[in-house]
């Protein structure tokens, strides 16, 4: 999916919402449980739920991978439901030299060898520049690239000032020259939306993917009042908030209007600051 | 696996040699392919060659999830494959928020969930203390945080001044406070031997496993001087230089002659720093 193309279901629902699948099956339902593949089965009654209201779906590839080889398959099998105009994350935080970076690629990114073939893929930029390359050397693939991220271990490494800047900053503006804002974009994590001033100031033109609204406490006002650009350029997610919002037999119902309320709040707030 | 006896194990052997199984299904010896699950056949093979001179060996598990769910089959019999005395390594440069690192914990230390049960696992530092803690929830399981990596990606951040240290010091002083040399080891490429005297420094106690001899082109006989300890402290990996040292018939034999080479050049090495 190009960035204009993005843009235009942005635009067209109204929403900047991405729904985060950590769907673990320690948590869903029970009555689900009965079902051949009960993670399958949660993510296609989320997403049937959800789609009004949702441009994008980000699985987050652990909860998939701590089931073993029949968690890839319901992997496989959610992202073939998700419906073709949204935009699809492989929340894989992955990053490796280049040789296996490029083998990643083809697991996320290569139909033909693993099976799927998302949108993007989330990296992580601890071992640089040729650990992220090779997943831009796929037409049409996206890099979602690790800057400042929203847990307590942030400050750790990321927050480190490196000469007058902080780490997360460098990371942000060496990265910006391996790839342009229509292949890359960043995580940002949405507790600190003061800092999205600044970082708007290193990269005008990127995509910023944005965790921890809701959950993790971050504001949705603030967000879009100091990360939005002319065309939109976020994705906000909200994973627990919306598929976890009920336990019982209605957790669609319950899912649907926990994202229609934040598309209410986003199709005002793309009025306001757009 | 404790340290204590990955220590016998290495003397018993004479050894501090870790294979990497970097297994490709495109660079396979094509007699294999008739095989019901050839990634795992190669395996066994190489397994069954070199297990006489290595102490651990490591699944480079981008290579398995780049085949989909098959992959992970062959890299859960691959697991139960390898002798029990051995240290295996889940080369999975992993980590996520917490939440979502005991999730990735889960699919790598969990038999009952995922099928695996790794002694070890590696991971990023760039999400910090959080990311990494969930991974030491598990007992007797070890982190392998990367520190320095031998790619020339590691000059874009981990080389970078922070304070009066680079990046990858302070990796090691901050990270070395959160679990002791007993389940934490590191990542530190070889390609920088002549820093493996500063990195003792700031942890003398702690095991390193140490990529990129042989094909990367690091000296182990540097490797040995600047960075054994009085219970070795190093694990040696070499992926390709014998996984792919033939690819004929005799690709076993192959790869037992370039295992053994290694290993006896590790005993004189032993017997001299030790």
């Amino acid at each position: 999916m190009t960035k204009e193309e993005l843009f235009k279901e942005i635009k067209e629902k109204e929403s900047f919402l991405c729904v985060g699948l950590d769907t673990d099956i320690k948590k869903i339902p029970s009555h689900l449980l009965k079902e051949a593949d009960p993670v399958f089965e949660f993510n296609k009654r989320i997403i049937d739920a959800t789609e009004k209201f949702a441009v994008s779906y980000k699985p987050n590839i652990a909860f998939y991978e701590a089931m073993g080889p029949k968690g890839w398959e319901s992997l496989q099998k959610t992202l073939e439901y998700i419906p073709k105009n949204c935009f699809t994350i492989a929340d894989a935080k992955r990053g490796d030299i280049g040789n296996t970076s490029s083998l990643y690629a083809r697991a996320f990114f290569d139909k033909s060898a693993s099976g799927m073939s998302f949108d993007s893929i989330t990296v992580a930029p601890y071992m640089g520049e040729d650990s992220v390359k090779p997943f831009l050397d796929f037409d049409e693939k996206w890099v979602i690239l690790l800057a400042l991220t929203s847990n307590p271990g942030s400050k750790d490494f990321q927050q480190l000032s490196v000469g007058d800047e902080k780490l997360y900053e460098k990371v942000l503006r060496t990265s910006s020259q391996w790839a342009d804002s229509e292949r890359l974009m960043y995580v940002v994590g949405a507790t600190k939306a003061s800092l999205l001033k600044e970082i708007r100031a290193i990269i005008p033109n990127h995509f910023l993917l944005v965790p921890g609204v809701g959950a993790q406490g971050g504001s949705l006002e603030e967000v879009a009042k100091n990360g939005m650009n002319s065309e939109c350029g976020l994705l906000v997610n909200s994973s627990r908030g919306i598929i976890y919002a009920s336990n019982g037999e209605d957790f669609g119902k319950t899912a649907a209007k926990e994202a229609e309320k934040l598309q209410v709040q986003m199709a005002d707030l793309l009025n306001q600051y757009l």
